[in-house]
């Protein structure tokens, strides 16, 4: 792979030019997306000129044609010309992720990545000089509490567990399902957020109780915001590094584990197997890097995301291994699932 | 190609994910850069670790090894581990392209699609909506004088220059060949900033005068800090719009159009017709769009480009030949390079 890269780039660096150019097509999608683009189109059922769209989203039409022709180019939009006009229209693709209602949206991610990510990573230089997460230099809020930070107002609050929420619609079944948990009779999922990973343990295992634990403002949104006429899932509000967590057969830490330094992690885990009896387990759910550094490019760049953001870092399975076996969990078992994000268990 | 993309995408949108995730692996290679990761690399003629690697560039050893990674993961530099420490070497792709020193470097396109255009497309939400350029609520520029913001200091002026220099360093001989030029005596490039491409033009047709006409202020900076030794382009001050422009057999003007509005276009398009002698030509050099809206997605990108920074926008060729024939221009000839930017050569 890298010499195939390299010898066509060194005549002309297309791929190169492509790199440069990620940010640019990164915020062609967002802006569709803030500007309400896909969610129009999804409803009209029929296909809009640039200046029918621009009219309906209050743009103006030169901007808007320009931004559809990009979401033609990269095939998330369909362009034809009737009468000598051009009009646009969805793909399946744009239908399914990119529109705001659709089972599958990932329109909350989005809103996150464009409006909280993006700016952050415009620190990235001194992040890495500096070692440390940059809500300082980019929000004005202390480094030290991340989540103080990432819930700095209820909108952003919001935002973030939006954001959650879309990632495990994606990636949610793959997870619950990597390992048979139908042994563990009642299941906590631990800064469960709001709920969207919890529901989907709930529907793969019925026949276990499964709660989520957050922070009581977490859980009071997630309550009003995020819960469905059929839940069947429960909450419970709390703080799992300064209080008591729920008694459970397993434990579920999604996304958890990469936000902390090592200590803080290994009080959690330790605090975890107190509570749990011999046969209970521990769930971590993270995207895994390669033990030999060359990948994913994902995770990789998930563990810069935790240095500009937070505290924590992703790991290769081995980490994550040595820290269940030092707090005394036995028979780790780790699953990649090919997505984003994978999954370890291990028991007391 | 869409119904390619639609389908794979149906089941999990990989791709999608790739675009999202386009903004961060562009930072990843642009905090390299400011770093001097690559220039590191390059001097060191041996692996190094992230250690040393840091400890050279005054950064944190976490966050240098986190970077690196991401870097390795994208095929940019390579990594080894000797005696149990992983060591990262630069590809012949990093050499030639990210080190600075290199005559094919694109380290100063980097730093100023970092520092400038990055911030810039953040407020790209704005400037669909209002269908105009963001320089004021970027940088609190402004909008109406485009070269006030893009030059509002040396500092500013001087990555500006870098920018150009740097992509005519990759396209310029594609762009001086792709026609038959030598029946031109004396050429002048009108706006030609830091002299990249005349020092092309020159080189293709020694037997031509070239000269490169700019604003005062970049002809002083292009002398000062982008002269060659060997160089045997001459350098003319003045201001296309508002003055006299010098007598030549042929004008170039390289992305200078797609600045400016129609009427400024028409304007100078007007001023260099009534300059030429019969037989007297100018070279249009652009990123042309595909008439039926389809691509470039590289110079559909640049048009929104244009949108969130100038009052111009990129074009098909025929508004191109449109507007040269509406001057008086004839003998229209395009011809796309393949590469980044195409070439438009017409006479009186």
């Amino acid at each position: 792979m890298a010499e195939h890269l390299s010898q066509s780039e060194l005549d002309y660096p297309f791929k190169l030019l492509e790199y440069f150019n990620g940010f640019r097509v990164s915020k062609v999608i967002f802006s569709a997306c803030e500007l309400g683009v896909f969610d129009l189109l999804l409803k009209s059922q029929k296909p809009l000129s640039a200046e029918c769209v621009a009219g309906e989203l209050g743009a103006s039409v030169d901007g808007m044609e320009r931004l559809l022709d990009v979401l033609v180019g990269i095939e998330i939009l369909e362009v034809e010309t009737i009468d000598g006009t051009a009009v646009y229209s969805s793909t399946d693709v744009a239908n399914l992720y990119l529109a705001k209602g659709s089972a599958k949206s990932l329109h909350d991610m989005i809103i996150y990545q464009s409006q909280t990510i993006y700016p952050l990573w415009n620190n990235m230089v001194d992040a890495v000089r500096e070692g440390k997460n940059q809500n300082e230099k980019t929000f004005g809020l202390p480094a030290e509490d991340i989540f103080q930070a990432i819930y700095r107002s209820e909108e952003e609050m919001l935002k973030f567990m939006g954001l959650m929420n879309s990632s495990w619609v994606l990636d949610g079944h793959d997870i619950v399902t990597a390992f048979n948990l139908s042994c563990f009779n009642s299941i906590v999922d631990l800064g469960g957020c709001s709920g969207a990973l919890a529901r989907e343990m709930a529907k793969a295992y019925p026949s276990s109780s499964v709660t989520v634990f957050d922070l009581p403002q977490v859980v009071e949104t997630a309550q009003k915001h995020f819960s469905e006429d059929d839940d069947t899932i429960g909450f419970q509000a709390g703080d799992f590094f300064s209080g008591e967590i729920p008694p459970a057969d397993l434990y579920v830490l999604a996304r958890i584990i990469h936000d902390w330094n090592e200590e803080k992690c290994l009080k959690l885990l330790k605090k975890i197997y107190d509570s749990c009896q011999p046969g209970g387990g521990v769930l971590l759910v993270e995207a895994l890097l390669f033990e030999n550094r060359r990948g994913p490019v994902l995770a990789q760049i998930f563990s810069l995301n935790m240095l500009v953001q937070t505290e924590g870092r992703e790991q290769p399975a081995s980490q994550y291994c040595s820290m269940l076996t030092r707090t005394g969990f036995t028979g780790v078992q780790v699953c990649r699932t090919g997505k984003s994000y994978d999954a370890i268990l291990a028991v007391r």
